[in-house]
């Protein structure tokens, strides 16, 4: 089969690679209907993280099961399925408590093989995977695939910055993960909900997902206009969605004392003052998205169409094209961009 | 009048200061029937923070209203009153979210002249102070001096990570807040308290306060007594009440993913790693107790005896003798010391 695989940062190619196989009972082989590349696959892509093996690439997938091991009972081969980028057992402490991807059993995708391929190993299949109830239209399935990271992710944000009625969110970070904390805010019910962009395409899109205010400053810049929106006191609820220290400290600086900092954007190199988050008064929370514990939300408001989260693939290209993919993403051409097997 | 000031580390001295007088019609002065020495005295005291400046001493009391601005209109001569160590208005949006260390008009208390002294100006007295509805017994004024600052504290800490019936309790710090926020994880009705001490005395106040287990080690080996004790999930609410940078990794550390961290020790050269705080999934929250808010029900169980926190005094000097108690707080050979004007 097809799978895209990283030798070196900026070295991405689509090569021949083995079948996926059972390993293990729990096992399950989807045949993804879509994949996607991650801005978090930028990392690599950019040196940030290390490249010290070939490594193959992607962890976003929806697809149709093909095979499940002995042990596996609630996902059956022929269904359409979504899962995110950590295998959970869905039964342990951690997991009932909706932590999924802190699950005592969790494992990382990567470990069984790429996403962006035509197959795929899923490990754990009946605690990770969330069948629909019939195979979706052809339309909806790049919505499905925005559910397994992108969407989840940003909604973990909002729902750990506390968002809903009544409350003012800042958002930081224009990318998929962003674009889709606004959308997640207001579905949440947020009364403001104030994007940091300065890219206009992605602009307009926070406004379709709900952005009622856009605010183009960055920085100590943008803490103070979140501030002059806020009356002086910072916004009840912010979603980082970037990583990086100046995105964390805005996040944080943007928030008013007893407010809500949900934070999704992958940690590098972030440190944060004791001394700071100590005078914040804020409530920090975020990490790996248990976006296990949204799928069966959003896939029911995805199948009733009341979302369209697939606005965020702004650049559609045959799995043989990825190297293109990241290229268009590492110079922000594109947002997002979907790979078809 | 007799007030404690600091003249540089180590160097506590009872002298002579100006009597306090009204300088703002929000203000009330109050003759103090008790007041004592916090932990964050020590960190001057022992030239952690920096003294540049003579330091009138003291953040804690109790006592009698004397006079009123011509603007307060709550509080009258003659009432019993409680307060904390930041002035608030206790109306402003903050306030009312329950962040009233973090009002929008606060004062820090120390501005106004320290506690430790005979009388003390407070400003806001309308929003600051709480009064009790007669002079209590002479008794209690220990328990309601607590209030004033370490229980609140502890309780915060409490309330910050989330304590409640059917969690177990993680408590990093075996000072008086530490053990006053062992105190109010057995009010809020926490299944389980492990208290993380290794001086025998402490321990016993801990138990006496509710704590079901105790833990002596420190660091990555305490965060290993905490799993064994949880099944190795790590504990569902920890409350901090330290302030070092081993401290605060041990708390987050010895949280479950999914749990609650609430740190109340004043921070000293913390620095979090994002990347650690990501990967733990806890939840954050901290700073600056917001004692005003818990006070009238902290007050209320006072007064009903259902809580006995003046156990935390182990040491009772008149005021004149406040180096001495500098010197037992500083050497551990006291827990915490009150002063008798």
């Amino acid at each position: 089969m097809r799978g895209a695989v990283m030798y070196a940062p900026g070295d991405v190619r689509v090569e021949d690679r083995p079948e996926p196989a059972i390993q293990k009972p729990t096992d399950a082989i989807i045949k993804l209907s879509a994949t996607c590349i991650c801005g978090s696959d930028l990392w690599p892509y950019r040196g940030t993280d290390a490249v010290v093996d070939a490594i193959p690439m992607g962890h976003e997938y929806v697809g149709i099961v093909e095979e499940v091991g002995s042990e596996v009972t609630t996902i059956k081969p022929g269904q359409f399925v979504v899962g995110s980028f950590f295998a959970s057992d869905n039964t342990c402490e951690i997991c009932r408590a909706g932590y999924q991807t802190s699950c005592v059993n969790r494992e990382i995708l990567g470990t069984a093989g790429g996403a962006q391929a035509e197959r795929m190993r899923v490990p754990l299949a009946d605690g990770t995977l969330v069948a629909t109830r019939e195979v979706p239209p052809a339309d909806l399935i790049p919505d499905f695939l925005a559910a397994s990271d992108v969407l989840g992710t940003g909604w973990f944000g909002a729902v750990a910055a506390e968002v809903g009625p009544g409350k003012t969110v800042a958002v930081v970070g224009d990318g998929a993960v962003g674009l889709c904390g606004v959308l997640a805010a207001q579905q949440l019910g947020a009364d403001r909900i104030i994007a940091m962009s300065r890219h206009e395409a992605r602009q307009q899109l926070a406004r379709d997902f709900g952005a009622t205010d856009i605010v183009t400053e960055r920085g100590d810049e943008g803490v103070e206009r979140i501030k002059e929106l806020t009356g002086g006191l910072g916004a009840h609820s912010v979603i980082e969605a970037v990583g990086t220290q100046q995105a964390m400290m805005q996040a944080i600086r943007s928030a008013r004392p007893g407010g809500h900092v949900g934070y999704v954007g992958v940690s590098h190199d972030v440190s944060l003052a004791g001394e700071d988050l100590f005078m914040s008064h804020v409530h920090l929370h975020g990490g790996p998205a248990p976006v296990r514990r949204f799928l069966p939300d959003l896939m029911d408001r995805i199948w009733q169409r009341k979302i369209n989260p697939a606005k965020v693939f702004d650049l559609e290209l045959s799995l043989d094209e990825a190297a293109a993919g990241y290229r268009a993403m590492d110079t922000r051409q594109a947002t997002k961009v979907l790979l078809r097997p």
